[in-house]
């Protein structure tokens, strides 16, 4: 009990001293970063500046010197078919048949399952090479923990992965289910809400638009639409000239909240975004660009378009300063017990983009922007890596990285390994420093932390009236 | 008790009267099928007329009337770094430099584990298509099985191998070890041994050779090998010039046995054999045909003669029907305790290519020569399965048929699926006939691991003095 205070006196005190500094910042600047009207050869520019901006120059020679002890992953599910739900709608919107997908609605493909065994396989080598994990060891007790939500894609990634990395070891990959009292932290509902919430978060999802808020929305996703209405050849589908789809060029979209609910995108930028979810499952699926754009010549710099607006649907959905925080809060709680439990060396936790990225925006990462990726901040199968590295003097510090294939590795099926790795790209977070290395202290990467579960309590109390106390 | 010996009682009938009819062809006949002197475009004939012959013409239709029960799998292993006892020799016998293999020395390599997870995922979907195991479930109780030899690449294969098949289930992999007491049922070494058997079995491997015994299998194996040693270039090597591997050209080769000991092949054959075991995994890991050859232009035919030679060493190895019986006699009973498992639907056992080619011999497999292999016996990962159909009128049936990769399929990682399935070979056995779609009744199947147990139980007592009743 003394010993628990203890610790939650430290995370206190390192909470407000980091909010001190950066809260206000932070609570200002949200998650969002794209925005589809700047040209392309300046996307390209923002790319390479955002890469030596915002990714600190850590690399394996950075790290020599440390000894790797710990990563947690948090991943994002592999190449799955489309989602069940949005089925029918990339289905009505074009005249033309999608590819025979591997796999039923929204589970994840054979392409997808035999890519993140690669990565599996790629992990064990490295761990190997760092001292982590020997890659034909079996893991006991609390070493390794693998978890998934209950969705199909995500606990069939969470095996493949394993497989790859542990082929000698029998893993359980634990999910929530009605047999069991999991619980389902990666979720991605509000945690809490009220109308004033609502109405607060609204404002901040409107300011992404600009002034004129959705209206700026609409006009800046306008190009990217048309593009992924050609390519599909959308206005030649029974349902488009039904009317039933309305006008994807002149209709606006909104924004919907419901206390333990997802929040939803609705209108124009939610329907092109299902069919080029569609679009980029097929891109990645079939190595025939021309096939996979349905008879059509698009540019590398095209489907980049179609996934930028792909990722302007996640940050209008997800990006929200308010929203994020809400909705990764025990996320982030379960993320920060993994990297405190002295058991463990290696986690794996596995659920969806918009996990991966509430919880960086909560986390209140710095922009970035993915090179060699059409899906620029969450792109398939990605993972943050949270690693322990220890100096000589037996002082932690952190990396945080995010770990993807590119393009032609996902569409090829590049075979991943030391010589042939992932990108990996840094990341950093508002208001933390980084050593001459690279590298965050362990008490920045906690107050990290800390910083985003006191801004969650403080939000929590501001709309609900619920207090800390009350709370903990 | 009274169960058990009813049981027993109708195994010995079953025995019996199979043995009446076939026993004698069946001892002496053998296993062995390669003449590495048949010319090439003849073995193309054989290989054509072996699948007319003994292939029993079973196709996906000939099933259509029948319902799936159970599947029994025997595999060998994928793809593995050439083995680490034999390490040094194509390390020496060569001025080149082998491919960096991305396993350590007898493991399972990364494609390796890559093709395995896909083979898992072909059989998903054809298990769920013929209404076995659907494509999501968890199996329960004994419905399922896994076990493999302790060897990193059999307990590897057969984990890939799961992951594929039940991305959804923890899977145990059994295995014999120091801390349990399962038996390691696929060692492929002698279970009982004498003078007198020793004595008769090096007849009958000699008789391989013909008239003139091992000296006939030098002139058989000398243009294979000749075509071995100018493609490593080996005549250039430190280690051959030196004298210490002899005179592969002139050197004869022999026969060891020991007991409990894995029989040997000594001299040029074996020399050869272990060059030719790390030529062809180079073959099947390096799409550059002539990068895999050290430069040099080889035909498909003649990387078929290196691989021929690999077979023609595991035929004297071990397939004289002394050996098989005898070493496979635990295997084949395990095998039939499987089968004969009310509860399982489906059991993956997992060792050496040895392993699959022995219980094969032991149960008197008719001569086949795989086609799109260049290992015509046991491919790389090639499988039996041991196939239970149930038809209309509630009798049961058997296919037994051997799965395998294509080469092209290895050396391309082509994707297996329904529609691009593996190379799928039917196999018959002395003795046995099967109904109008190719099938083989259930005492017919049991009735041959039944005589190929009995057969063991006669050489025990002939050659150790142990009666039926002493070893039951």
């Amino acid at each position: 009990l003394t010993m628990k205070s203890k610790t939650m006196k430290e995370k206190l005190i390192r909470a407000v001293s980091i909010l001190l500094s950066t809260v206000t910042v932070f609570a200002l600047m949200g998650c969002e970063q794209a925005n589809l009207n700047v040209p392309e050869a300046k996307t390209e520019t923002t790319a390479e500046a955002s890469k030596v901006e915002s990714g600190d120059g850590v690399t394996e020679d950075a790290t020599s010197q440390y000894q790797l002890e710990q990563v947690v992953v948090l991943s994002r599910h592999n190449l799955r078919a489309p989602l069940s739900s949005n089925g029918s709608v990339p289905q009505e919107l074009t005249p033309h048949q999608w590819i025979e997908w591997t796999a039923k609605s929204s589970e994840l493909t054979t392409k997808g399952g035999i890519q993140e065994t690669n990565m599996g396989q790629y992990f064990r080598k490295w761990l190997d090479k760092e001292g982590l994990i020997p890659e034909n060891s079996i893991p006991e007790g609390e070493e390794i923990r693998f978890n998934a939500r209950a969705k199909q894609r995500c606990r069939a990634t969470a095996r493949y992965f394993a497989a790859g990395m542990l082929p000698l070891a029998d893993i359980n990959i634990e999910y929530p289910s009605d047999s069991n009292d999991l619980e389902d932290f990666m979720k991605p509902n509000l945690k809490f809400y009220s109308d004033d919430y609502a109405a607060d978060a609204q404002k901040q999802v409107e300011a992404m638009g600009g002034d004129a808020g959705f209206e700026g929305l609409a006009d800046e996703t306008r190009d990217a639409i048309k593009l992924i209405m050609d390519t599909v050849d959308m206005q030649d589908s029974e349902a488009y000239k039904s009317g039933k789809y309305g006008d994807l060029m002149t209709d606006g979209s909104g924004y919907k909240m419901a206390a333990d609910e997802e929040p939803d995108v609705t209108g124009a930028i939610k329907t092109a975004s299902q069919v080029a979810d569609a679009l980029i499952l097929q891109y990645y699926e079939n190595t025939d660009s021309k096939a996979a754009a349905f008879g059509h010549d698009l540019e590398q710099s095209d489907w980049a378009k179609i996934g930028g607006l792909m990722t302007r649907y996640e940050e209008i959905k997800f990006g929200a300063p308010l929203v994020s925080v809400n909705i990764a809060h025990p996320l982030i709680q379960e993320l920060e017990d993994e990297l405190q439990n002295e058991e463990r060396k290696f986690s794996f936790l596995c659920a969806h983009d918009c996990t991966v990225f509430t919880a960086l925006c909560a986390l209140g990462v710095k922009p970035y922007t993915l090179p060699d990726s059409i899906e620029t901040r969450t792109p398939i199968g990605v993972k943050i890596l949270f690693e322990r590295w220890r100096d000589q003097a037996g002082q932690a510090w952190y990396r945080v990285d995010l770990v993807y294939r590119s393009i032609e590795q996902i569409r090829e099926s590049s075979v991943l390994s030391l010589d042939n790795p992932p990108m990996r790209y840094d990341l950093s977070f508002e208001g933390v420093e980084t050593n001459e290395d690279g590298l965050i202290s362990e008490a920045d990467l906690l107050g990290l932390f800390d910083r985003t579960l006191a801004e969650y309590d403080e939000l929590l109390a501001k709309y609900t009236g619920e207090t800390l106390d009350k709370a903990a």
